[in-house]
C-alpha cells in the first residue's frame, strides 16, 4: 500500500510498503477514509535529522474497520471509526483515571517508529479501547469534522478544559492554527461569553469569528498583552488557550491571564522551561496541558459533531490524495494552507 | 515603638520608630502579641541592596486590636486576631472570587514600603476584610499555632489545595522548612494516604514524620526522582508540594509527579522560568501556586487549630524578643533554627 514517510527535514515522500497485518489479538486494521497533516508534523518537517528508514507520518484518521484480532469485541469489519492520535490499552491505572497520555502502553501514531495514518491503512493496537465507533452515515462534510476529533478538536477542547473555561468567562486563544480555531469552538461550547483570538492571518481569524471569537488581536508579545488588558478592563482573561508551542506564545499566554486564571498549553513545547515563572506565581495561575486524552473526550464531543452543533471540519482548506501529500506539507509549512485533508 | 528594619543583605536592626496611627477609616492598629521570621525573609537577607531608609520586616502576627478607624464594623479594642500576610479590601472582584493575592488594593506587610509585623504594633488596612478574629483564650502553645495561620500553615495548605490533594493520594513535599512541614499537616488533613517528605535535616524530617509523613527521602535532584519512583511503584506522586522556590526544587517537584498529577509551587520563585516544560507537558501536569489566599482559608483552618486537631506551632524552635531579632535572622539563615518566634 501507499504510506507517507519523512526521511529528514523537508523530505516527505509517498512510499510503497507492505499492508499492515494483525500482530496482536487486540489489534484492528482500518482502511483510512480521511487523514490529514497536523501542525505538529511541521516541527519534524523543519528539523528532522536524516534517516534512511524514515518515519511513518500521520496520527489523525477516520477509517473503516477492515480486520480485527481475535480479542476485539466491540468492533467489526465495516464499522466507521474515529482514530485518536494515540492508542491506549484502556485498562491500566492511568486509562482508568482518564489520563490517557499516561497509559502504560501508549503508542503515538506516526511517531517514534509507530505506523502512521497518512496511508491507505493502519494497524491500531488495543482497538476496542482506542477507536471510537461512529454509528452514522457520513458525507464528505461530516467526515472532515469527524476527522478533527482525532486530534485538533479534542486538543482545542483539552486546552479549554485545562484552562478552566466556564460559562460567562472571557477566554483568550493564542494561535490561529487549526488547534486554536478548534479552541474557539471549544470555548464557545463551554459557555465563554467573550473569546479573544490572538492571530494575524485574516482568513484564519475570519474563521475564528465565525466559530465564535468576539475579538481579534493581531499584535504579538508585550503589545498583545496590552491590547488584551485594554479589552478586559485591565485584568486579563479568565482562561487562556496556548495553541502554538513556542516560548513567545507561552509567555504571552501567561501575560494575558488574569489573577486566579488558567492556562491550557497544548502546543507541543519547543522551549526548555515555561517562561514568566514569577508572573504566573504572583497571579496564582494554574498552568497545565499536554497531549489531549482524545478517546476520553469523544463521548462528549462526537454527539455535537454528529448533530452539526459544531463544525470543526471547516478548518480544512485544501485536499490532496496520497501522491500529493508532499505538496500538502509544503503548503502548510509555507502557510498557504491552514490544514490539509488527505483522501487516500 | 520598636520595629525591625532591614537596610541591606545581612543588616537587620531594631529601630525606634513612631507608633502607627489610623490613617484611613478602614484601618485597625494591632498590638503584636506574637510575630516571627519567615523563610521568605531570608531571600532579601541574602541579597537586599543597601537602603538608607530600610524596609520594615515581618508579615506574620497574632495581635490584639488596639484602635480601629471609624469604618471598622466587626472588630473592637481588645479582640485577639490573626493577621494574614497581606491586607485585602474584601470587596473587589478578585476578593469576591477568593483570589485574594489579586486584590486591587492588596498590601503585602513588610514588603515594598508597607509596615511590618516584626514590631510592637502594626497598622492593618481594610481591617474588617483582612483580620480574622479569634474568639478563644490562647495560651502560649495555641498562640504559636495561631501565628502559623498568618502564612506558613495557610501556605502549606495552599500548596496542597493547588496540587489537588485528595483522600487516598500519595503526596510528595519538596522542602523541609516550616512551609513544607505545614504542607505535610495539610496533606494529612486532606486525606493523603502516603506522604513523602524530601528533606535531609534530621530534626525537621523527624517533625515531618510526627506531622504525618510516611517516608523521608534525603536525596536531591535526579536521585530524589529515582527514590520517589521506587516508593510509588514507578509512577510518582499524585500531588507534589513545592515549598522551596529554587529551580532545582521545582525541577524535582515536576520530576516526581505522576501523569495527570498536580504541583503546587508556593516557594517564592527565584528562577526565571519553570523547568521541565516538556516533562510537565508529556505528563499532563497541572502546575499552579502563588501567594496563599490566607484569609480565605482561615474559616476552614482556624477551627482545627483551636481544637488542637493540628498543631503547626510546633515548627517554632527558637524564641526571641524584639531586641534579639537580628540573632534570629542569623540563626535561621545559618539553619541553626527552623523558625524563630518573636515575642515583642
Amino acid at each position: 500500500m501507499k504510506a507517507i514517510y519523512m526521511y529528514g527535514a523537508g523530505d516527505v515522500r509517498t512510499a510503497e510498503v507492505p499492508d499492515p497485518v494483525i500482530s496482536d489479538p487486540a489489534d484492528a486494521i482500518i482502511r483510512v477514509v480521511r487523514s490529514c497533516v497536523c501542525g505538529s508534523d511541521l516541527w519534524p518537517y523543519a528539523a528532522m535529522e536524516r534517516s534512511d528508514e524514515g518515519q511513518a507520518l500521520g496520527h489523525e484518521a477516520v477509517g473503516v474497520v477492515e480486520d480485527t484480532g481475535a480479542g476485539v469485541r466491540g468492533l467489526k469489519r465495516g464499522d466507521l471509526v474515529v482514530m485518536p492520535m494515540f492508542s491506549t490499552d484502556g485498562t491500566c491505572r492511568f486509562c482508568r483515571e482518564g489520563v490517557l497520555s499516561g497509559c502504560e502502553n501508549v503508542g503515538f501514531f506516526g511517531r517514534q517508529g509507530w505506523a502512521g495514518a497518512q496511508a491507505e491503512a493502519v494497524r491500531v493496537p488495543y482497538a476496542d479501547a482506542t477507536l471510537m465507533r461512529v454509528d452514522a452515515d457520513a458525507d464528505d462534510t461530516l467526515l472532515t469534522s469527524l476527522l478533527t476529533l482525532s486530534d485538533v478538536m479534542a486538543t482545542g477542547h483539552h486546552a479549554a478544559v485545562v484552562a478552566g473555561v466556564r460559562p460567562g468567562h472571557t477566554v483568550a486563544v493564542v494561535g490561529d492554527g487549526a488547534v486554536g480555531l478548534c479552541g474557539v469552538i471549544a470555548a464557545r461550547r463551554l459557555g465563554a461569553e467573550r473569546i479573544i483570538m490572538l492571530g494575524r492571518h485574516h482568513s484564519r481569524t475570519g474563521l475564528a469569528v465565525e466559530f465564535g471569537a468576539t475579538d481579534v488581536v493581531p499584535e504579538r508579545g508585550a503589545e498583545a498583552g496590552e491590547r488584551v488588558r485594554e479589552l478586559t478592563g485591565g485584568t486579563g482573561a479568565h482562561a487562556v488557550l496556548e495553541c502554538v508551542g513556542t516560548e513567545e506564545s507561552t509567555s504571552t499566554a501567561i501575560e494575558i491571564a488574569r489573577p486566579g486564571g488558567g492556562v491550557g498549553r497544548v502546543g507541543v513545547p519547543h522551549y526548555p522551561a515555561v517562561p514568566q515563572a514569577m508572573a504566573a506565581w504572583v497571579k496564582n495561575l494554574r498552568v497545565g496541558g499536554g497531549p489531549a486524552p482524545v478517546r476520553f473526550y469523544l463521548d462528549e464531543l462526537l454527539p455535537d459533531v454528529l448533530s452539526g452543533a459544531i463544525r470543526p471540519g471547516r478548518v480544512f482548506d485544501r485536499a490532496v490524495g496520497l501522491d500529493d501529500v508532499p505538496d500538502g506539507y509544503r503548503a502548510m509549512a509555507g502557510r498557504d494552507a491552514l490544514k490539509v485533508l488527505i483522501t487516500p
